[in-house]
C-alpha cells in the first residue's frame, strides 16, 4: 500500500485511532514509519523494535476482526520540528460491553518525512483503575 | 538549583536514574526542562503534564528517600535533531528483596534546550509478567 501523506501529527494520529478501530491492517501499515527504528509498546506487552516486528503485532491483533471503538483525549503533547510526542487517554469500547474500559494512556509519537507525517512509536500502557475493578464497583455500589 | 547541562540524551539519562536512586530531588528538578508541556507517567498512575506537578509526584516519591537500584537497557530509540525518546527497560532492584523485580518499560524524552539536554517525558509502563507472580513463582520451582 502506497504510504499515507498526513499533514500533521494529529491527522495521522486521527487515521491510526480509525485503522485500529477497522481493524484495517494495509491502512495501519501505511501509517507507520517503515525504518528500522520504530517502537510499539502494547499494553502490559514487551517492547517491539523495528518495523516488522511492530507490524507483526498489528496483524496478529487485527486477526479476529475490528470490534473496538476509542474516544481519545490528548493529555499532553511534546515536540519539534520533526518529531512530535503525543500522550493521550485512550477510552476504548468492546462490542458487546455497555460500558467503557479503563482508559489506556498511551505516548504516540509521530516523525516528519518527505510523504508528511509518519507513526514512529506507540507506548501504551494500563491506568491504575484498571487493575482495581474490586475499588470500582464498591465506588459505584456506594454512588447509588 | 543551577539547571544541569547534558552533551546528550545519554548523559542526561544517566543523571535522572542516578538522581532516582539517591531520591536527590534537586538534582531531578535540574534534569527536567522547567517547562509547561513536560510530560511524566508513573507506572499506573495518570499523566502528569507541566513542571509542577512533575516535580511534586518527585517530591513525594522521594519523601521515604532511597532505596532501589536501577539496571538499564535501551531498547529503541526515535529521534530528531531536537528531540529524542529512548525506549527502556528498567530492571529495578529494592533494597531488602534479593531478587529484582519484573522490568518496568520507559519512554524517556529529552529536549535540547540552551543548556543541553532536559528531560521532557517519562512514561514508564509495568510489563505482562508483573503481573503475574503466580506464574513466576511455577517457573522458579520448576527450574530449581
Amino acid at each position: 500500500m502506497t504510504p499515507a501523506h498526513f499533514a500533521t501529527p494529529d491527522a495521522a494520529e486521527a487515521a491510526y485511532y480509525r485503522a485500529f478501530e477497522r481493524a484495517d491492517y494495509a491502512r495501519m501499515q501505511s501509517i507507520w514509519w517503515d525504518g528500522e527504528g520504530v517502537v510499539c509498546v502494547h499494553p502490559l506487552g514487551p517492547v517491539l523494535v523495528g518495523i516488522d516486528a511492530v507490524l507483526a503485532s498489528w496483524r496478529e491483533l487485527f486477526a479476529g476482526g475490528p470490534g473496538l471503538r476509542f474516544e481519545v483525549r490528548l493529555q499532553g503533547s511534546i515536540g519539534s520540528d520533526a518529531l512530535v510526542v503525543r500522550t493521550v487517554a485512550e477510552i476504548i469500547r468492546v462490542s458487546g460491553e455497555s460500558t467503557p474500559r479503563p482508559p489506556i494512556i498511551a505516548s504516540n509519537g509521530y516523525r516528519r518525512v518527505e510523504s508528511g507525517w509518519r507513526m514512529v512509536l506507540h507506548h501504551a500502557s494500563p491506568t491504575q483503575e484498571h487493575l482495581r475493578p474490586a475499588a470500582r464497583a464498591t465506588a459505584a455500589t456506594t454512588l447509588h
